[in-house]
């Protein structure tokens, strides 16, 4: 195990394995195309739980202790649990710590949480130090609605470009052994991390637009640090740009005479039916990276019908508060990139 | 360099160097008994600035950058700026990394924050990743008051047990080279992760009495992985128990037969004179331990006062939310041990 640094914002990683992978998302995830990569899908948004807040937390929960049963460790064997969501407070990654007592990192950038735990997870493996990593991330989309614009009770209108917050969580155990048993032979190659990049957007209903010129700022560094480019990759899946965010960004690569359009795609686009869903610009939150990779993609990496993929989740760093103030909606990605073995 | 893992929670760290620390604070803090040992003190909670939270961005930015410029490095060598503060979402942190524009790692841990970023970025360092990781953390009074609380302007009445969240920030940069200058031969030695402890406190007007178990937990956890007892530490001060939570803490010790009380200090009651400046249960917020370690700490260690320190940031993982809702406050604590070379 070694890390090496490519770069000013990338670090490569040598026999980082993801032991196993999981995935838990609501009614509407379970109808949408990707249902059946789902570990587990919950029959209501609430379940039995007391409120929104708390379901997000068990969802949480149960995609960890599920990504553990699936690497059959046992949870004393998880030394670290990097976890995000995007209740105040990380609420949720909380309040499951409460439950796991594994020692534990929170982390926080929005819905681009996923890949800075997946990314921090693989390099404190490679450090030498923690054995194994629980990398996870979970939203809901009753909580995050309330919490951020307004309750779903009101039946306020979405706009055209407004994202729909997944009710899903995703996690995925890193470890550097090769000793314990894993259902997949999946790396992690690389991690970049990103920089804050705000062009001006302000519109909370637009957050794929906002978030777009975050992604290209950090693929572009990805390619420029590991002197790739989108060839080496059999796909690119942004977190949840959305169809919009997702049309933007190809448009900003194609003024630079790149054309990613045939190997980019978005987890936030691939989740829902969009036509059919009502979902309007597609999934977010910090659960639909985080799940979409620990089901639909780590499985085809598992399959082969995969071979190399940058996964680059996307957060809008606003908050109600910023928002009302009149603030811009500053964004970020980071990416990280990983390889059937 | 190189990452040992001492036991479940604990990872030990060589040559792994605070290259400098800077401190930023408000009036109230200038004025108490630590005010001489930060770099910089604000005339005023607002100075130019628009609001509390706009305010308490541009405390961290500054504590971010006089860091940077004491240690003489150039901004652009920074690889890595692990970063926490209070507000929802994270605000501080991710619109003062809009403005440097280095590799963002937001992380969340309320405040306990600042010794998971200096822990975490040693880890970094250690791991032969980035060069350079600066770890800060910060917090404003008004800005805190109004989001967990009530707005001051209400002028409503603190209990006795009521910490005050300090107008601060502090930043130490750390790095694994020898080569570049800095001020002082002070090194990180060792973090303890913590896990989520919970005894079911409720109170949000005291936290010192919710946050001493897990202090308690940590430090007990730290000693068992590293084989140390409180003698092999001039002192330990933990983040913001204050004069309640201390003497809780002191007690549970107690209670085991350990007699901690002479080499046991805390941030929050250090920060002010609790008699006479009217914080009841003393200093707590991200920004509280972070600039008592970079200001007052990081100076007694040069100073060679003080040979080796454990710093125990603590969190209490309320939300609003999660209070309203009729929830205990779970609590943690990570621990760093920093020696003087």
């Amino acid at each position: 195990m070694a890390v090496t640094r490519l770069g000013p914002s990338t670090y490569q990683f040598e026999n980082i394995r993801i032991l196993a992978a999981a995935a838990v998302g609501g009614p509407k995830e379970g109808e949408g195309p990707l249902g059946a990569y789902f570990d587990s899908i919950w029959p209501s948004e609430l379940k039995d739980h007391a409120s929104f807040e708390v379901a997000e937390r068990h969802l949480l929960l149960e995609a960890q202790d599920l990504a553990v049963k699936k690497a059959a460790v046992p949870w004393e064997s998880i030394d670290m649990v990097m976890s995000g969501d995007l209740l105040d407070q990380l609420a949720s990654t909380n309040f499951a710590g409460r439950e796991h007592q594994r020692p534990l990192v929170g982390l926080f950038a929005a819905c681009a949480v996923f890949t800075e735990a997946l990314g921090l997870g693989a390099m404190a493996i490679a450090s030498g130090g923690p054995r194994n990593v629980l990398a996870a991330a979970a939203s809901h989309h009753m909580a995050a609605e309330r919490q951020f614009r307004f309750p779903i009770e009101l039946g306020y209108q979405r706009t055209p470009t407004a994202a729909w917050t997944a009710t899903a969580a995703g996690a995925c155990l890193v470890s550097g052994s090769d000793a314990v048993a894993g259902e997949g032979g999946v790396s992690v190659e690389s991690v970049t991390f990103g920089r804050v990049v705000d062009w001006g957007s302000k519109d909370p209903n637009d957050m794929g637009t906002a978030m777009a010129p975050a992604a290209y700022d950090t693929i572009c560094r990805h390619f420029e640090d590991t002197g790739r480019s989108i060839e080496d990759y059999d796909q690119i899946y942004t977190g949840d740009l959305g169809v919009f965010g997702v049309r933007l960004l190809s448009a900003l690569a194609q003024k630079d005479g790149k054309h990613w359009d045939e190997r980019l795609d978005d987890c936030g686009r691939a989740l829902y039916a969009i036509d059919k869903q009502d979902v309007h610009n597609g999934g977010s939150g910090a659960g639909c990276s985080a799940s979409v990779f620990s089901g639909f993609i780590y499985n085809r990496l598992v399959k082969k019908d995969l071979q190399r993929v940058l996964l680059v989740a996307t957060g809008a760093l606003f908050s109600p508060t910023t928002y009302q103030q009149g603030e811009s909606i500053p964004s970020i990605a980071h990416a990280v990139s990983v390889r059937r073995l």
